[in-house]
């Protein structure tokens, strides 16, 4: 699984038979019990786990990530695969509602219905480039669509070729070994990938990439003869505001923090702070500049994206009013580079408010902060919003609310990024932050790859296990309106 | 209320300020507590009773359907908005997950990360023909996202106009006296359809009604700079399985249901059974024809309606192999069709198997049972499927499994027609008969409109209620993982 040879192409015959293979094993996954998809599921992690020795340095030699980084993202990977694989165990998934039979239900009686949310069918996933183990082929949306008793066909991201080999190689035999009927199959290359999301067979995609790729592929999704839901995580900015009180107390330290944030993984997360609002003149804006200046040069996942980044910042820096603060490198390995404009500036200027994957955030200074108010009103939809204040102020309330109606995580005295997955975490938010509301991190990931069906005074014996009275799965329910959890 | 002027079409004006109405309500919408929401749906439920022989006279005049059809189904409306108040009012809708800040979860500690769904914001939903109160102004798409804290603007079907403009200002008038914001506008015309779901400040849209409009409107959804989510119910067929056994069991009794299900409404549902597949010479055909010849002719919802009937009935029964087994009439008003075919005869004709609006079905005549499991396994996605079988038969648990995936609701040894309103119906299935895997009746309805959204490290004070430590609103929750109801 060391090969060095790039793997090639994915022929679209051999796409067919890939996905074919999804589609025979997704009738036997789908009447697989709970302690089966868990079994599944940390299967898989243990086999990573297993081979991390050969992992990490294969993700390091393709991704020029860091050993630590990727050392820990794959923790991050085998981690998300277990707790996936208790929320399968503990029966949450299957959603199970049972009304029985009643003659006094208003306005007329009703008969027996149960309902059980069974797995979409064979998934897609477009794997991303900057987080080679937990956005790939192992990754949240693959955990996810398992959990949920999907086969998944992952769409490797050319970035890390070889590595979505081996991990697919690996997980493919650990789910085989634990008895799953199926479940991973990877394809290569653009092509592929087009004629993957417009398969028939295909009943559900999920993505993390870019605006661009990700509308060309919601549209195919969109546009089939039978539509799919495409799950799409596409780009966000992830502004964060300072407030005059914040700004006041603790400005060295939020700057500090701020470059932290900007620059973790060279600028390459989806929750990299692309914008700061803070209150002109701020301690913050030295202090970022400061740190920022420290930081050593490292280098981009590849060459497109560090010549994208080299263009995107050159565009950033010639817009009329824009000061360049920090004046940091391009090329393979740039040093990050901080920017400033007035507010009134950048509520002018769009570009300004567009994402651009790398180093470099944008200070936005302010002198009202009703125009911070007033302004994040207008942003578009993002995956985090941030707000370091003070509790007292009345402004921190009104930032609170207003930059929950446009993001789907709001955070407090902290920084965006670092994604926990639990089963609160919320990452999407709307359109362009996802393309859906739900998540594609923590518990509720899972539910994405579902579709209820009811059953209508179908005799117990042919039930599935899961809507029978004596509840053999031991399944969390809601029966006649109330909740039963722990049978 | 009962002005016998068709309203006039909604000018591009009108509905921008109409629109606006909506999106000014939302923000404080968003915010109302569980017993508000609730006390917004049972406010309109009142208010629509107290009109009862103001409406259902008015309802008769426009869609020409019989006065207890007309009665039972303001009884359903009104009995939908008190059932999901009471889902509102459990607070179940508000989805709260909390994890406290966690120093020993894996792999790194997590921050205190709480969910919450808010509303989407403003709903379009576009008002059906055949269910002038329950899948219209104030049905079931407006009472779920009422309840989930959306504001609502509908577009009103032509079919019954002076209806919908008397429940609109009934349930926009009931809202305001319960205290709520806003929630309920309404618009009349085509172009006036085509601008709303284009509308930037529309956040989600609700359909029910053909392939053909509902596909379009699909396509607009998706097509929009931001997409929005397009929960629409657009057609099935919704076959129905006669096994051996229970033919031989109960054929006489089968027939005639089937009959009475086939012509409930003027087959103007959209679960009546369009396909029955039954044992070649079974005692069911011959049921069904006695019981069919002896329905009154009645009269179709408009004229359109009527047109499409007559040219659709003329199709299937031009396609070589059909055969007419009851000969009913078109027009206005017409008398049920039955016709039949054998099963390798429909395997080859794709036009038997789409939907014919009206008192038509078709018997398809097997004599192998394996014959049926396999066609099952190719139907289209279907709202319905119903098997009338024999527990003893292995060939009912294999239909069963079948057409469980194919359909969003299995039946068994009853009829499609009639969807109870409950915590486990599920009204959707796979595309044609739904386009997102939601429900569009029944508790579970209130789930399309919410958007979650995680706070992190947001001190008390500044949480959303739903959220805080003291639980003011009694939410159910899920916190650190556990579920806790009923606090």
């Amino acid at each position: 699984m060391t090969d060095t040879i790039t793997p090639a192409e994915t022929t679209l015959e051999e796409l067919d038979a890939i996905v074919a293979a999804a589609a025979e094993a997704a009738g036997r996954m789908a009447v697989a019990s709970p302690s089966e998809r868990g079994a599944w599921l940390r299967a898989a992690a243990r086999a990573l786990e297993a081979q991390r020795d050969v992992l990490v340095p294969l993700a390091q030699e393709e991704s020029h990530l860091p050993e630590g980084r990727l050392s820990g993202e794959l923790s991050r990977t085998t981690g998300q695969l277990e707790l996936l694989a208790a929320e399968a165990e503990s029966g949450a998934v299957w959603d199970v509602v049972i009304d029985h039979a009643d003659p006094d239900w208003k306005p007329v009686p009703r008969p027996d219905l149960r309902r059980v949310t069974v797995p979409l069918g064979p998934v897609a996933v477009y794997a991303a480039s900057n987080f080679p183990f937990a956005f790939s082929v192992a990754g949240g949306d693959t955990a996810a669509a398992l959990a949920a008793g999907c086969p998944v066909v992952v769409k490797a991201h050319p970035g890390h070729p070889r590595l979505s080999v081996a991990v697919a190689e690996i997980v493919a035999a650990a789910l085989a070994e634990a008895g799953a009927p199926g479940g991973l199959g990877l394809v290569h290359g653009f092509d592929a990938g087009i004629a993957l999301i417009k398969h028939p067979a295909i009943r559900a995609s999920a993505f993390t990439g870019s605006i661009g790729a990700g509308r060309a592929l919601f549209d195919l999704a969109a546009g089939r003869p039978e539509p799919i839901p495409f799950f799409g995580e596409l780009g966000s900015v992830n502004p964060v505001v300072v407030t005059p009180a914040a700004s006041a107390a603790r400005g060295a330290e939020i700057g500090a923090g701020y470059a932290g944030s900007l620059s973790l993984g060279v600028g390459q997360f989806c929750t990299n702070p692309g914008i700061l609002l803070t209150p002109a003149g701020s301690e913050v804006i030295g202090a970022a500049a400061e740190a920022l200046a420290s930081v050593p040069a490292a280098p981009m996942l590849n060459e497109r994206i560090a010549a994208g980044y080299a263009s995107g910042l050159e565009e950033l820096r010639g817009v009329e009013g824009v000061r360049v603060v920090v004046d940091g490198s391009t090329g393979d390995a740039p040093t990050p580079s901080l920017l400033a404009v007035d507010i009134d500036r950048f509520t002018e200027v769009e570009r300004l408010r567009q994402e651009c994957f790398g180093p470099v955030s944008i200070v936005v200074e302010y002198q009202d902060p009703a125009d911070v108010v007033a302004l994040a009103g207008t942003f578009d939809g993002q995956l985090t919003a941030t707000v370091h204040g003070e509790p007292g102020e009345e402004v921190s309330a009104e930032l609170v609310g207003v930059l929950s109606a446009v993001a789907g995580r709001v955070v407090w005295n902290d920084w965006p990024t670092g994604v926990a997955v639990t089963y609160a975490m919320q990452h999407g938010g709307p359109y362009p932050a996802a393309t859906t509301a739900g998540t594609s991190v923590g518990t509720a990931a899972v539910q994405r790859f579902g579709r209820p069906v009811a059953y209508q005074d179908v005799p117990q014996e042919l039930l599935p296990p899961a809507l029978r009275d004596d509840n053999p799965w031991h399944l969390p329910r809601r029966v006649d309106g109330v909740w039963e959890h722990r049978p």
